[in-house]
Order: C-alpha cells, then structure tokens, then sequence
C-alpha cells in the first residue's frame, strides 16, 4: 500500500497522477481535518471532501473544490434570509456536510462517513481522515488596527482572505486526537509514505500533530518521500508563506524538509530550487529534482512516479 | 389586531382566509413551535413555516406544506448517502431551516427569524413563535408488540404514520418556556382571539401549555373563539382522534370545547355537530354552526367571518 499525507487541492492533484501510476486500491490517502467546521448546522470536512471529488471526477475544476455543476438553492436562500454566508456550499455539497452531520449524530464517526462517501462516488483508493476526534486549526492574527483575533482556520483563510499577520497556529483537540482506525496499521504495513505538496503547517503539520503520527513515520520501515509545496520562496497554492513567516520558519523547500527531518527520506523539489539540494542532502534526506508544476493530469503523474522512485531509492 | 393561535395545515388555510377578511397587518399569528426538530443538523419549524409559506403563496398546496416547485437536490444526496431521510425538505426549505440554524447560532431567536423570514417572503401578518424556548412534543406510544416508546412527536406522526397506540403526551420544556416577546401583549390588546382549527392536543394544546398563556386569554378583555377541528367523531386532518382517546378525551367537538372551557366565549362547530351545540352552551360557550370545511379559500374566508362574528356576538 502507498500512503499519502494529504491536505486539499494541491494533494487531490497529486492523487489525482497518483491513482494513474499505482492502483488506486493500494492508495490509503490520510486527509487533514483541522479544517473542519460546522456552518449552515452541517459539518464541512473541506481537505477531505476536495480530494474524494477530484477522485471521484466529480470535482469543479475551476475552483478546485465542490462539485462541478452543482446548483446554490440552499446558499442562495441562506443569503436572502440575511445569512452573511461566506462559505460557499452547492446543493450536492450541502448534501455531503448534512450526511456527515447526521451520520456522526446518530453514533456514526468521520471516519466511516468517509468510506461511505466514497464509495458512493466510487472512488477506490482509501480516504481515511487524520483521526475521528476533533481537531481544529486556530490561527492567531493580528489586524491592520493592530487587534488581536484567534480566528479558525476557514475564518482566517476564507472569509478573511489571510489578510492578517499571523501570530501562531494552534491546533486545538490536538493533545487528546486518537489516530482515524487504519491509519497508523498504513503507516506501518505501507511499502512507501508519500507527503503530498500541500501545506506544511496547516495541512501536513496538523495530520503530523495527531499523538503517535510522527512516530509512526519515523518507525515504518518504509520510506517516507515528501513533495515540497514551495517553489522559489512561495508556495504554487494557498497561503503557507503567511504561516510559516508568522512561524519564523524559512518559506522554502528546506524550510518545509527542515520540519520533517526526523522521518523523511527523500525529498522532491522544483528545478527551480536545484541549488537548495545539498541543504536537504546535509540533513541525511535524499532529494530528487522535478518540474514539479502540475498543470495537466500528466504532470501529477510524472510527480508521482517521481515520489515513488525517490522513495524507492532509499532504504531505511 | 386579531391574534390567532395556529398550529399547521389547518391553521394556515384559515389564515388565508382570515387575511382576506381582515387587513393582514392587523393579525399576529401565535404558532405552535413544539413540532420543532433538528434533523439533518438545521432547525425545522414545520407549523410557522407552514403558516408563512401559505401567506406568502409560495406553499405546495397539493402537500399543504414545504414550497411549491421546490428541488431536492439535498434530500437525494442524503438518501444517496445512506441517511434515512424520512423528514422530506425540499432546498429552498431547507434553506429555511438552515438559516434558522444559523441564526440562533449566531445569538438571534426564533421569533427574531420567524419575522426576518415573514418579511422575506412578503407576509405582512406578524408571525410569532409561542416561546423562543424549546419545547418537545414528546408521544408516549405502546407499538405493535407491546414495546413502549416515547417518541418526538415528528417520529410519531412522519416517521411512524401515527401508528402506535397513544399512551400520552408531554411537552418537554414547557414548564419552564416564556413566551415569546410580544405574544402576551398581542393577547392583552387583541380585539377578538381566535383558535384555527387546529389539533387540540399537539398544536393548540402546545401553546397553551406554556405558562402564562392559557391565564392571558382567561385575562384578556377581548371575546375568545375557537373552530373546531373534528367534525362528527374525526378530525378533518391530521391524529387528533388519536392523540384525545389516548388522553381519554371524547374525540368530538365537545370534547374539544371542555378543554377550552376557562377562557373560550364562543366556538364554531360543523353543521354536522349541530345537535352537540347545546353541550357546549351548557358550559356557557356561545355556539355558531357553520359549513366548516375548508375546500376552498372562500370557504376560509366565510369561516373566519363567522368565528369573528362569533367572537363580537360575545362580550366580556
């Protein structure tokens, strides 16, 4: 089984080239679910949501999220019944969050919702999320006025547009998070651990802060292979160069392998950053060099077998 | 103003009569809210919504509620998704419920919506919650086999098809419900207050169990006058024969009317009825006998004159 760390539409592209060089049947993909939250009553799981539509083909291409096609009666009404309602959810998305909501009232986890959704929509690889007790990615700012806010992450990144300075990430819940059934029996039994190029502090950070995740990715003994999500000083998506400043972390591809180093192996950056190599090299990972842009289905393809190999070339 | 207690289907085709007959801006309609439910994580109001939809011209009169040409996108992405969906809610409905969720969520009350969504859809008669505290219309069933259950009322009478023998009936919450702002100075200040044809024990019954509300209308100057709902020994809808012989009240509009006895002036009872009328003069009620049922909106109009002529024809 390979397994993919994975945050939301940079990782669904990923898995997207993925499932065209692996059987999708032996992909598990472990999503982030700091991101969830509760809006409208429903419970939005928005990395794990992205990553089975785009599985699913399903996925609107254009925004990278929702369902293509999908029509806005519920937001529609929501907004004309004087509801400030700035996550927007189509009707078959609507349909998704209230399943979840109602399935995980009546006793049923996360985790099983995921496989139901799935399989509903017929995608094969697995799609697990990081754990089924509640964690939630906190970021705190500070405003243009210089006012202190802890907001969630969908209010900092979405309805705010991460317009402001930010202090400190906290993962809330995250102490007491059990790891999602099946997820650490991946890690352990996988023949190799990809990290998808997503985002290192909200995305990957938060499934890695879940108790037991790192340590089971420092104790498989398969190799565990990350994609860096940052070209240049920036990253291709979102909004990581904001958070790991606000970190005083280095927003680069050493500033990403710098925070995995006590598991990863081998480590796949952009030719953009060739010259970064032996940096990542000193800290005992291996790296390989690629175009690492995906633009076409073809690019996350060629990326992945690139994970792959990298990953296959090192021996733990 | 004339204040009417309403509960669902019956009540809202009374009130589009009764808006024909009197300047609809001079009506404050008091709804049951104790069918209230959550369900697929929104807020339901069935009977107010119902009443709003109908004065607004916007309900599927074939159902008598939800909206008239309304989707079910979400619906079928429930039952898509494995949900036992036996509460149906189109979107735009959903939509409602979903931003009545929201609302008091966000700090706001259910009469503080029930207005925002009366404007919204042109009602120009005041709509107002009986109490923006929950109460639970609990049903005490024995089933097929002996098994005793209580139910939500919405599990009894959707879910269920009222087909469980009655054992009783409790309004959870209701000893310590308030009522809503402005339902006992529309009482105190009404010209005349009339009770729709309403179901007895789950619709008119639930209003009046919160406290303060059966005192107002003992208490109020203005004349009270009920309709009854059962004609001969049945109800013209809904499970009130059942719901009264559970609670060992004689389903009739007899027995109607002694359970009103404290506070009602005057009841209008079927042609049908006519040879039960001196019972409930006996219990010095005025009695008006009218063609009552409702088929048309003239029909409506022509019983809301005759409760508001019996109404004036009584004095206090």
């Amino acid at each position: 089984v390979i397994v993919l760390l994975a945050g939301g539409v940079g990782a669904a592209r990923f898995a997207r080239g993925l499932v065209t060089v692996v059987p999708p049947e032996e992909i598990t993909i472990i999503s982030n679910t700091g991101d969830d939250f509760h809006v409208y009553g429903v419970h939005v799981s928005p990395d794990l949501d992205i990553v089975t539509y785009t599985l699913a083909g399903i996925v609107d291409d254009e925004r990278g999220w929702g369902i293509a096609g999908d029509t806005f009666t519920v937001l529609d009404g929501l907004r004309a019944l004087g509801v400030e309602a700035w996550f927007s959810l189509g009707d078959r998305d609507f349909a998704t969050c209230a399943a979840r909501e109602e399935t995980i009232a009546a006793g049923g986890t996360p985790s099983s919702f995921a496989a139901r959704l799935a399989a509903r929509h017929g995608v094969r690889a697995r799609v697990l999320p990081m754990t089924d007790d509640p964690v939630e990615t906190r970021i705190g700012v500070v405003d243009s006025e210089g006012e202190e806010a802890d907001l969630h992450f969908q209010e900092y990144w979405v309805r705010r547009g991460a317009q402001d300075r930010v202090l400190g990430v906290r993962l809330a819940g995250a102490e007491a998070a059990r790891p999602a059934p099946g997820v650490l029996e991946a890690i352990a039994g996988a023949e190799a651990v990809l990290l998808a190029p997503s985002n290192p502090v909200v995305s990957i950070g938060t499934i890695l802060s879940v108790p037991g995740l790192r340590e089971a990715l420092a104790a498989t003994p398969a190799p565990v292979a990350g994609i860096s999500p940052i070209i240049g000083g920036a990253p291709v998506r979102g909004m990581a160069d904001k958070l790991m400043a606000g970190l005083n972390t280095e927003v680069s591809c050493v500033g990403v392998a710098a925070g995995y180093r006590d598991f990863l192996d081998a480590f796949v950056i952009d030719l953009a950053d060739a010259a970064r190599a032996p940096e990542i090299e000193a800290m005992g990972v291996a790296v390989a060099v690629e175009q690492s842009l995906m633009h076409t289905d073809d690019d996350a393809a060629a990326l992945a077998k690139a994970a792959l190999g990298a990953a296959a070339g090192t021996r733990r």
